[in-house]
This record gives C-alpha cells, sequence and structure tokens, in this order.
C-alpha cells in the first residue's frame, strides 16, 4: 500500500507537469522501461526460471511469475492472434489503483498504470525480445476488466530473412 | 524492487521539476504526508495494534510494526531527549537506496528519503500526534547509519496550559 500510494503520488506529480494525457502517458511507459531495464535482474535473479522457449511460455512466466511476485496477483492470459505473438494479460483487480476511484474528467485519456507497460516491454528487452506493451481495456475507464496487451515483434533477422526469401 | 526503483523514478522527476534540493525534500515531504494520512487506515486495519500509552510505544510502534510491515526492516530505536519526546530510528540498511549508489555531487542536499518523515509525520497526525520528523543522518551522505528523528510535539492545550500556570 506504500508503493500503491507512492505510485499515486508520481502520477499526480507527473499530471501537474504535463497538460496533456498522452505527454504523461509517454512519460510513465519511459520511465517504466528504465525499471524493467533494471529490475530483470532481480527477476532473473529471485524467480530461478529458465529460459523460455515460446512466446506463450514467456506471456505464461509474466504473468504468473513476475506480476505475482511484484503486484500480488496473477492475471489470466489469453492468445489473441494466430500468428501466436500477441497476448493479453487479463487482470480482474489492478492492486495499483486500490487508491482511485476514478480518473478525473479532465484526465480521461490518462494510462494511469502506463509504467507497468513501460516495465514489461524494458524487462523483454533486456532478455533480448522485442514488444510493444499497451493498454488494452481498463477499469478505471468502465471497462469490465483490465487488459494489457503484448505483441511480441519477430526479430530484425527474421524480418530481413524473410523479405529477402 | 519495483517499489524501491518507482520510488527512484520519482525522486529523479522532482530533481528535473525542481532545481534546489531543498524544493525536492518539501515535495517530498509534503507527498509523503498526503501518503501518512492516508495510510494510516490500512495500518490500524491491518496491524490490529491497540492504542500506544506513551511516546515511547509509539515510537517503539513505528518501528518494528510500520517499517516492519511496509520496508521489511525494523529499525532501532533510542529515546534522545531527557524529556522523553524524542526518538532516533536507526537504520542500518534503507531499503528505498538498493539501486542508489551515492547522491550526485550536485544533488549534496537531497535527502532522498524525505517521503518517509512525510509518511510518518502525517500517519502520526491522524492519531492526533504532532510531530516533527527530519533525517538527522544519511548513508546515503557518508554517515555510517540513517537515522530519522521524531520530536513528538506537546499539545496545543498542554503549552497553553504551561503558560498559564
Amino acid at each position: 500500500e506504500l508503493f500503491v500510494l507512492t505510485y499515486g503520488a508520481l502520477v499526480a506529480q507527473l499530471c501537474k507537469d504535463y497538460e496533456k494525457d498522452e505527454d504523461v502517458n509517454t512519460c510513465l511507459d519511459r520511465m517504466g522501461y528504465g525499471i524493467g531495464v533494471r529490475l530483470i535482474d532481480d527477476f532473473l535473479a529471485r524467480s530461478a526460471v529458465k529460459k523460455c522457449r515460446s512466446y506463450s511460455e514467456t506471456a505464461d512466466m509474466i504473468a504468473q511469475v513476475a506480476f505475482k511476485m511484484y503486484l500480488g496477483v496473477t492475471p489470466s492470459v489469453s492468445c489473441s492472434s494466430a500468428a501466436g505473438n500477441e497476448f493479453s494479460l487479463i487482470l480482474d483487480k489492478n492492486p495499483l489503483v486500490d487508491f482511485v476511484e476514478e480518473l478525473p474528467a479532465e484526465r480521461a485519456s490518462l494510462c494511469y498504470c502506463n509504467l507497468l507497460c513501460g516495465v514489461i516491454r524494458g524487462a523483454l528487452e533486456m532478455v533480448h525480445l522485442a514488444a510493444e506493451v499497451t493498454f488494452l481495456q481498463d477499469r478505471l475507464k468502465g471497462d469490465a476488466v483490465t487488459e494489457i496487451g503484448i505483441t511480441f515483434l519477430r526479430k530484425a533477422e527474421d524480418r530481413k530473412h524473410k523479405r529477402n526469401k
């Protein structure tokens, strides 16, 4: 709860600093990225997990081990593309918003928890996985659940290889 | 660790926002105060502690129950005034600075963890105890330990009563 309230203070400060919600979202994502690239070492050391062999395993690892470890919740995972590189983490309960009732009307586009997207993106990059991570649904915005979308991007060499075929 | 890194991001953002260390310190203290006045409910609910009957009991409670609960460490407590209203919490290890090696030279007056002082002050105020809370020593500044000083202030009525005698 100290963490949750401190996170709230961070978001409030950024809202003071930036008028546009988009700028706050970008800033949270960037901060999260910086955190993720450092947090991954702690995660690997504490979890002692083995190397994942597929995107699907990686998504499960994020949900079942990383979320559990750092936020105390376990999102459910679903694969949302035939190509097998898009996943959704679905949170029934988001501990980070425990003290937030709703977004103020003038902050309707704020992705309050956008830091998390950055953290995931940064941590994945450190294990050589490029990914786009964004909020697809958010209970703070009236959606039924909170959903974080992770799209693993093909590696540059793969893409190049494909083009050259 | 996610908390520790997020706290670091908050301090970094404030250092961007404010040129003077004093302003960052004030801002952290003010934010902490806002957190403390909300955190106290969570603390009382989760700890199920009884009402403290002395300043000394209160200081022990902060160190042994609250610090343990929210930061995972237990500072030692010493009373530093004959009047019995000044206490020191001494931390051999401060988890909030796990990822900080040292303060940059241009930020020599920064009280990196000043949020904690505000949290304690805010929480105490909600149980009708006025206090001044400041860092007396800080390992980040080269001191041997980190020491938080809490001075309980006599209640206004007490002071008035004294003057009228």
